[in-house]
């Protein structure tokens, strides 16, 4: 007899993440039609919510779209040919803000950064002096790709002190680190939907902080279906400029409340108990942390040698249930991530390492240095 | 004691339409990760289903965003600041061509046509002989604005004729009525998720007829988020260049579904018959079609004189529960429109017209000329 198979699906993705079952619910009721008053007050109250997640007194819109869609409008909002930018790079996404200002004929300069390392906020100050002028920096919070978090806060600071705009991907940072936009100085955030936010991927959010609302007025290249301006005019009405996805917003909705419910710090502390709890419990196991500062939402881990990160999904996948991905591009192979943003407990990540160690021992990995499940308990608890 | 409130919401807006409770609970499943073989293998089926519904041997790509999403993606894929285009007006929509053109600094041409008007097919003819050379023709099929249905067959008999490419919004014709783009000639076709298809808003879909294949290989604008090569090039590995509404996506299958049980022909015939019936119902009250040719996805009916179309729109909705729309732009006050697009039938089309008798009765319209609901029903039997 061949051990049972896993009967459930257990999403431990850099997003889609896990969606909660009342969000579920939200998002299977008969959608609205937006050009309502009912849905005008809902599509308001998630705005006012998001500006306080957002932590901006600016202005947020909602995109219909997925986060790289409101990367692409921070760009043709922002930017024309005469304005020179700064892409960080350091990863698979950092490098799509290089691949975005190419497409779209803004002349740039990328900061080449290690995968898996955090950029030297000492390295964009050099480069802003030595490389100028630009007119605005594309930074990512979070880099998916290899589980490393940026010094947004730094960045920033010396971006305000130069008068150098900085737009900042969160999309795997939103709800999971703090990211106070103004009182950082951040001129642009944008979010998706499918990560901290914990509904389906298909909206995006943008915000423009209040001292940057002039950046969108005059552009230069050509904006329709993402022209900022559109969307601002449409929002006054409590309206977006083209049709929402009406059910996403009511899972929205469902998901702020949520967020408000638990509180943000909260939210923000339990998602550095849950990156701390699953480095402990595989670190335990012999697998090493591929990132030096690590974001809250990614894990990225190097296997002990001798064990390929790719057949370490397989089992995860095929024996446990659980989905994490590999390597992206030229971490293929070389890396495992597992994400464990929105609504991820402790129980959650005793079952990941739990499972990890099942899959280390399989496939003859080292023996492990402790209990990875009782590493990754203590250091859930450990402030 | 007052007549009790309606306690249902019944929607008979250009869109979102009414979701069928089966297309409901598909929405509300846990959604899965995209870059599964699971979901690898929904993509493509449903992929395959759309380029049956398209009527295209070509490709189509599923694009996170609404309808205006793929019609932009159709501009600035196919066209540059050296081609020129011809957009036929008639309506809000195809008013939106104009308007996406003149966004992408590409030349162009604005063939009017009055509102609620059928474009004249002689009059593309004559705008391509006088005004040319023009590379590509933008048109619309069902204009939602104004119920008009355009006569794209002949107008694609036009371009073939002369080598100009075609280019069709069918968001409100797509599986309302037919459109085999291969065998008509059109080279583009795009579409919206929420109106015949039966599905909340925020997917888009776009065919390429097979020998407008490398229209997309060389264009001179901007593309990044909505580049059909990299559509071209995740879908060949059964993905989507960037995250996509997974959950719609399961939704949409399940649509798909049901339009292949009712069978193509059947769906067609009876979207024809909920037009017919409408106006039938509507006529018996005094009120008049708005379009000389009627889509079969909205019907817009200028009230009898002496009633304000926005009045009758506000009694449907607080009286019956039921969510029309008015006019838009210059038919604001004007005209009110009912979609039926999707899962209605005979019995939707009997409630509406007997709440619109009431509303008429109320409101100190005309005697209606004959019973509207029987009226409604016998024209749904005449084929």
């Amino acid at each position: 007899m061949s051990a049972p198979r896993p009967i459930k699906t257990r999403l431990f993705t850099p997003g889609p993440v896990e969606v909660p079952p009342r969000v579920l619910r939200a998002l299977s009721q008969p959608p609205p039609h937006h050009r309502t008053e009912g849905f005008r007050a809902t599509l308001l109250a998630v705005t006012e919510k998001l500006r306080a997640l957002h932590g901006t007194a600016g202005e947020v819109w909602l995109l219909p779209a997925s986060g790289t869609g409101a990367m692409e409008a921070a760009v043709s909002n922002l930017m024309s040919p005469e304005r020179r930018a700064l892409a960080i790079g350091g990863g698979k996404f950092g490098e799509r803000w290089a691949g975005l200002l190419e497409a779209w004929g803004v002349p740039h300069q990328t900061l080449e950064v290690e995968w898996g390392a955090s950029v030297d906020p000492a390295a964009v100050e050099a480069a802003l002096e030595q490389g100028g002028p630009f007119d605005t920096v594309f930074a990512t919070h979070s880099e998916t790709s290899t589980g490393a978090l940026h010094d947004i806060q730094a960045i920033a600071r010396i971006t305000r002190a130069r008068g150098v705009r900085l737009v900042v991907d969160a999309i795997t940072s939103l709800a999971i680190h703090p990211l106070p936009q103004d009182e950082w100085g951040v001129d642009v955030v944008v979010c998706g939907s499918q990560k901290g936010l914990m509904i389906p991927p298909g909206i995006a959010t943008l915000s423009l902080a209040p001292w940057a609302a002039s950046a969108i007025d005059q552009a230069a290249l050509p904006r329709y279906y993402f022209d900022l301006r559109k969307a601002r005019k449409s929002l006054a009405g409590g309206e977006t400029a083209f049709t929402p996805p009406v059910s996403l917003v009511l899972a929205l909705a469902e998901s702020l409340a949520m967020i408000e419910e638990e509180g943000l710090v909260a939210v923000h502390e339990r998602h550095g108990a849950l990156s701390r709890a699953t480095r402990a419990g595989a670190t335990a196991l012999g697998f090493t942390a591929f990132a030096a500062r690590p974001s809250h939402a990614v894990t990225a881990l190097r296997p002990p040698a001798g064990i390929e990160a790719g057949a370490v999904v397989k089992r995860l996948r095929e024996r446990h249930g659980m989905i994490l991905a590999g390597g992206q591009d030229r971490l293929k192979g070389v890396i495992l991530r597992a994400g464990h943003m929105g609504a991820y407990d402790l129980a959650d990540i005793q079952a990941l390492v739990g499972a990890l160690g099942e899959c280390a021992r399989a496939l003859g990995g080292p023996a492990p240095v402790r209990d990875p499940v009782l590493a990754a308990s203590e250091a859930w608890d450990r402030a």
